[in-house]
């Protein structure tokens, strides 16, 4: 005979936490409780096997699950001195849904089952307390008829109004018991009208329709979409749990609340929650009685005049933390309880683990490692990694009032505050004069880096997660909100408008880049502190992690900022942010605009030095470790003016007539630049272009060596798709050295090495590897190759997608894993193949997302590289990696 | 002993021609020669073995060459019953290289080996002809100067010119036998002031000199491109064929001729080449006199004062033509062979299979056939299927004068003559007043089509092989040269530049889409004409091919074209291009203007009987074939107007304002439209689109089937990256068709399918093949994103490419067969474990292309798919590749 009922209560459970496939999350847990020995109400789970059979068989139940419930249903009733549906001591329960992970849509909960006519008056009589009883009876008709019989909640409110009006009263809680008692039989009267049948007395009935209605809500529409959202199988099915009822509303001995094993927001353990006298569940949530502490000192702290439970029931408050101790001490978890005090005896409702701030996982974590209640290994994993962006950046005081205009995405985390501009060089200026502004634009393109460095914070109206604005904004670790859809910017007027909100330059707001969303004028916000639990916890997770941990960075500051993040590397220098300075764009032009590389030549000549000085001070930061250049990688229009009025002014600087400056303009326009004239193509067109950043590479490295710097540089060509390609620059570059070599009589040390971010690259990458001596992943240009979806034109796609559940995962941010994630294996095996020591990495965005680094640590990659303030993310995550034990089936 | 050298002549060889990769094609074809008992001058050929020693050994010769080499050498002159050096008798010889494949950059030739200044004063008095050995002298002297002692040819040319100056003569024929002598020995001075060291009078050392010069001639740099570009390894080597020298210059009893044993234009069974008497190949070459016809027929023909070789040397011809038809039984194929005549004495120099037209090809295969000398499998691979397009479309007369003024991408094949027009509205409305023009355009878009019909033929400044001008241009069989860089065109001035040629509207110019190139004025045609030989040609490969042969069609006129070129079905019918016609297009308009799914439907349901009745026309010509229809594609900015002067026009017809427009056009604007919101995209956010597009689909059906037509349509849902988009879609397509099924009572049976077109897709064939009963695979997608090239952007880049050697195909014409094949292979495998029975074609503008055809055939596709006027060329390039046995390892 299958077990189709577990039962729980009075010490012991027939099952247990683990059991959560059979029994769900609720039910597990329960029974873990029981098995404690903690003061659980009793009550039985019907499993998830039930479910399964039930969609099996035609919506029907196996022929012996009635008699398993029955004799559930009476042992509860034993263990509480009543019986369901007895008049002299009815025992009344509460149904639950309980699925393996928590899942909205589903049917949740029906309390009081267990009520009609003859057993309310019996426990009239019994509690002495008529209004409780009616209250829970109209409460008990009300929640049935909705969840069970499937009626609308407003017919029940309609009459209650209409009572109330009637009677000249507000509050629920002016109706007394009669009026109570008159409201339950004209609810009754409305189901009777509605379904054309009465509504159950029968409390076997009642049980039975709960149950059926549990089961029935796991195929609603609602439940189904949330599954498929989250792949969850259709046959986990749910399970039901079936308990006895126990009251908070008893008198001044009954309380109920809800407790924190330790403070949410801090991690200091102490006993952190809320709770209310004489009261249930439903009175906390209506607001109407401001709820006391548990704890002494957080009432203290609090101000609060109110006692705490500590002062005010003193024995159950030891209880409760005994129960918490123990849960903790069980669990090797900080825990949420619910708990419920009938006349002075402490039943506890439900544990789970409770929920944290960043900062309050640190320390829990730390702390726990004092305690010995985990080791290392476990504290590393009890911290998401991707929360620990808000201890880096600034954050918004949540408690600020704050009046929101725009939503956009969450594309560089952290706050800040400022006066809009809406140019670059306007930015430029304000700032340089001591203003803090907030640069905001349509969309940036590279030339408004001046103005993205000047702003505290950036704003657009158009593009994704990884767009011009968004990259650029995390590496330079400025807050920034993209893709804000609503927004009109516009220039000429000096205005943005978000529906019926008109901003003006110089009007300070505020962007909350973590949240993704824009306040009307300043709000306060905190400051990020580095706390020593982070020191440590990081400390430990390096001790763990298989993976390097190397940044994206263009600068000597971002190279600074990026080591002192704890950055091993420098997997992705962008040589061209470079050439966007004032003084060396006009040179960069001159090249572009050259008649031939006689002329190029010359321009690039002037761009030598500048170049090499970059490089000088990139080295001198990241001495000791590696350091990878990516050749120049966008496409030649990328640097000319895009507005009609810049044309004549970039004339007359590059020297060169309008007209000729439009028709080049014109004549380099692409139609697809992302998969245009650019990366590694760019240097076979124009070996020069390649020649003169080899030189300069080579000679920083030379130069600073001299001066007792520890040089590691590695040369990366972007956009590989055939091995000749990579082939064609390496030679150019090698000749480059054997002139430096001849020049200097001495060479430093160099690799050459390339990006995959083609799929033809991918799939290529055994013979690539005959030329290349690492790898490094550019999975942004991967990722918009093999999904063949633009990244500057996917936002507003890509949030339908995932709103309609096409997509679960926002490919940009983590890596496909069934698409690109498979290209990376068959990359990184056919590389290791012709080359077992060849090095690979990843350098796209997607190098400071957990998902993706994990992802990278199972696909063998040796490092990741990601923007410097992520630097503390990839960390902990390649460590969170290398414990996770078990290969995901995504 | 190792075997270095190959002997041949009188009769028998060491050698055959199947040694090709031991002797070279033109060692083993002498050797050939030699064995069918032919008059070949005697010789022999050092291996490619010894090349292979040569550069194995620091270029060395194997000990034992030398004594094989003299050996052979005697040989050859007890033969010619002279002796190399001799000064009575000398034996002269030519080396030559041989590689297994032609292959230019290697040194070609030195004839007249074996003179020195005694052997020449033999040589004299043997002759009795003077003029005749120093000519020969003086020429062997400048030939080994090039070729074997590097020296400048402009060097010798000068003292030609020098001495005729002194003379005062103009041709080098009017130097007599002394001045030849007396250049001779200029030419001797010259060679040991250059090099410090005398002309080489040893006959073994300049036998010596010119073997080593073969040798090393295989890797000089030109060659070694030439390898690289066309994959020839290394290590295969060249042999060195040194032969008698035999002389068509010594009276009227000698001749030099080529001739082919069938008339390359025609294919006509008769000897056709030229020959002249008392002359040897380099007269030809020199163009001072006029060759003389072969046969007389010819000659008759040509209305030819001068004999023919039939006429003048009766039974010469006959010996030549006994041999022809000797070779012609044996290669079983039609020869070109060089001969000389020596003293009425016939020798053979050369056979080699002969280069013939298209129209050549098919006579020759079909008549072989009938003669018995090849099966019919052999006739199929005789035509190469490429060239049937000169059969198919109208040709230049090769003969007329010509005045080219820009050369561009050969887009889409055929010639067309008309008056220029600068835009699409210009070219209807001189074309509806009777006039042929040609559409002149920087680049097309999809509202040009019009426009393009409208036209003879098309010409753009931009675009690549697989732009728009070139795709729908091939589909309409408009003759379209594309990407003519050099051409700027002003259509506001109403001109077109070139150069200093400036062609103004209405002047006339032709266009040659077969070999992109455009020419000033009208060039007269040669129309095209389907002969027997190509429908009995074509009725064999249809018999042998595995893969069927659909059509790329959006037209009923496109779909009875193709039908009647042998198309079985229709791959991709393009439902965009239905939406541009003129009054069809306000209603696209204003569905994209649309504010709600209300307005939008309304919009959509103007073109839902527009478009059912497209479909009906379609369904009406394939009956009883298939036709796919794939969901509109393009993203819906293609549709609104792009210049600032249609702004107004295009409001005011769809009812909205120019600002409304405006906004909606920058709202929809991409940075990358290629990977933007397009192809399924568009379903998944305006799902009431394809509701639109599945009704009319399904309707026109139905109102097909009800007048007796037999439809089998297959909707095909385009650009899906993951399984959802295609259920997605799928979803809505059942929801019309049940719809329609409880309006109509009834249902076409359809398919539902998908294009293969992104890496991911192709990764991801195994869960798609879950939804989808067909794959098509769109390779001109595919590739883009494979490869991260857009089309429209890569002509210059590809075509520098293709020059530098860094690709040798172009990708957009022939399928990259490493990396999108592999992509091909994977999903093939993938989708067909899924589900067996799917259906996997190709639908790019790869279909026609024989090179990719073949790898569809390897990769076990179900079908190509190409335009209308491919499909012949598809139907033989199938045959062909069912007859390949062996596996290519390109």
């Amino acid at each position: 005979m299958t077990k189709w009922v577990y039962s729980f209560g009075n010490g012991k459970a027939d099952g247990e936490s683990k059991m959560k496939n059979l029994l769900g999350g609720k039910g597990a847990n329960l029974a873990e409780m029981s098995n404690l020995g903690l003061p659980v109400p009793p009550g039985f789970t019907i499993t998830t096997e039930v479910c399964t059979y039930y969609y099996a068989n035609g919506q029907t139940y196996p022929a012996d699950l009635q008699k398993q419930v029955d004799d559930a249903v009476v042992m509860v009733g034993k263990l509480m001195d009543a019986k369901l549906g007895d008049t002299q001591r009815p025992l009344l329960v509460s149904v639950r849904s309980g699925a393996r992970v928590s899942m909205p849509g589903m049917m949740d909960t029906v309390l009081n089952l267990g009520l009609n006519p003859e057993t309310t008056e019996g426990l009239v009589k019994l509690t002495g307390n008529a209004r409780f009883v009616y209250d829970s009876y109209r409460r008990f008709i009300q929640m049935y008829s909705g969840v069970v019989l499937g009626l609308e909640h407003a017919d029940f409110e309609e009459i209650i109004e209409a009572e109330k009006e009637a009677k000249g009263v507000e509050l629920d809680t002016e109706l007394d018991a009669d009026d109570l008692k008159k409201i339950a039989g004209l609810f009754k009267d409305v189901v009777k009208k509605k379904l054309g049948k009465p509504f159950p007395d029968d409390v076997k009935e009642q049980l039975w329709g709960a149950i059926g209605a549990v089961f029935s809500s796991w195929q609603v529409p609602r439940a189904k979409t949330y599954r498929r959202l989250n792949k969850i199988p259709e046959d986990w099915g749910t399970a039901v749990n079936v308990q006895a009822m126990v009251f908070g509303n008893r008198g001044d001995t009954s309380a109920t609340g809800v407790a924190f094993t330790r403070d949410p927001a801090t991690g200091e353990k102490l006993l952190y929650g809320e709770f209310l006298i004489n009261a249930q569940g439903e009175d906390v949530v209506a607001g109407i009685r401001t709820p006391q502490a548990i704890s002494k000192i957080v009432r203290e702290r609090q101000g609060a005049k109110k006692p705490s439970m500590e002062e005010a029931m003193p024995s159950m408050f030891k209880e409760l933390k005994g129960i918490g101790d123990k849960l903790e001490a069980h669990f090797c978890e900080m825990q949420d309880v619910e708990f419920t005090i009938q006349e002075g005896k402490l039943y506890m409702l439900q544990c789970r683990t409770g929920k944290r701030t960043a900062k309050a996982a640190l320390k829990v974590a730390v702390d726990m490692v004092s305690e010995k209640l985990i080791d290392r290994n476990t504290a590393i994993t009890r911290v998401d990694p991707a929360a620990l962006d808000q201890l880096l950046h600034p954050t918004l005081d949540p408690n600020a009032p704050k009046e929101k205009i725009a939503e956009g995405l969450a594309a560089s985390p952290g706050a800040a505050v400022g006066e809009v501009t809406f140019t670059a060089d306007e930015a430029e200026k304000r700032a340089a004069e001591g203003h803090a502004v907030i640069l905001v634009r349509t969309e940036t393109s590279p030339e408004d880096i001046h103005g993205m460095h000047a702003a505290k914070g950036i704003l657009t109206a158009r593009g994704g997660m990884t767009s011009h604005a968004a990259v650029v904004a995390r590496g330079m670790g400025r807050p920034c909100v993209a893709g804000a859809g609503a927004l009109r910017i516009d220039p000429d007027a000096g205005t943005m408008t978000a529906g019926a909100v008109t901003v003006k330059r110089g009007d300070v707001i505020t962007i909350d880049g973590t949240a993704g969303k824009v306040f009307k004028g300043r709000v306060p916000m905190r400051q990020p502190e580095m706390t020593d639990d982070f020191v440590t916890l990081m400390a430990w997770a390096d001790e763990v992690r298989k993976l390097r941990v190397y940044t994206n960075a263009d600068t000597p500051t971002d190279a600074k900022t990026a080591r002192g993040f704890g950055a091993e590397g420098i997997g992705l220098c962008r040589t061209e942010h470079m050439f966007f300075d004032a003084e060396r764009i006009i040179a960069v032009r001159q090249m572009i605009l050259a008649e031939d590389r006689g002329e190029r030549e010359k321009a690039l000549a002037k761009l030598l030095p500048m170049q090499r000085s970059d490089f000088e001070g990139i080295f001198k930061e990241m001495s000791g470790l590696p350091v990878i250049i990516r050749l120049l990688d966008p496409p030649l229009h990328e640097f000319l003016p895009q507005k009609e009025e810049e044309f004549a002014s970039v004339a007359a600087a590059a020297g060169v007539s309008v007209a000729k400056l439009k028709s080049k303009s014109v004549g380099l326009h692409e139609m697809n630049p992302m998969l245009g004239h650019r990366g590694c193509r760019l240097g076979v067109t124009y070996p020069e272009i390649t020649e003169m950043q080899a030189r300069a590479i080579l000679e920083a490295a030379l130069n600073m060596q001299d001066k007792g710097v520890d040089v590691h540089v590695e040369i990366m060509i972007p956009l590989v798709a055939f091995k000749t390609e990579l082939d064609t620059l390496k030679d150019r570059i090698e000749a480059v050295a054997a002139d430096i070599k001849k020049e200097r009589g001495k060479l430093p040390h160099y690799k050459i090495g390339t990006m995959i971010e083609l799929p033809r690259a991918a799939l290529r990458a055994g013979e690539i590897a005959e030329t290349a001596e690492f790898f490094s992943f550019g999975t942004n240009d991967l990722t918009q190759t093999t999904l063949g979806m633009s990244r500057d034109d996917a936002g507003a796609i890509l949030a339908e997608y995932l709103t309609k559940g096409v997509i679960t995962r926002d490919p940009f941010v983590t890596i496909d894993r069934d698409g690109v994630g498979e290209l990376i294996k068959i990359a990184t095996q056919r590389g290791r193949k012709t080359r077992p020591d060849i090095t690979i990495g990843i350098c796209g965005e997607h190098g400071g997302d957990p998902e993706s680094i994990l992802l990278c640590h199972e696909s063998g990659l040796d490092y990741v590289s990601c923007s410097p303030f992520r630097v503390p993310v990839a960390r902990l995550a390649a460590a969170q990696a290398a414990l996770k034990a078990v290969e995901r089936d995504v």
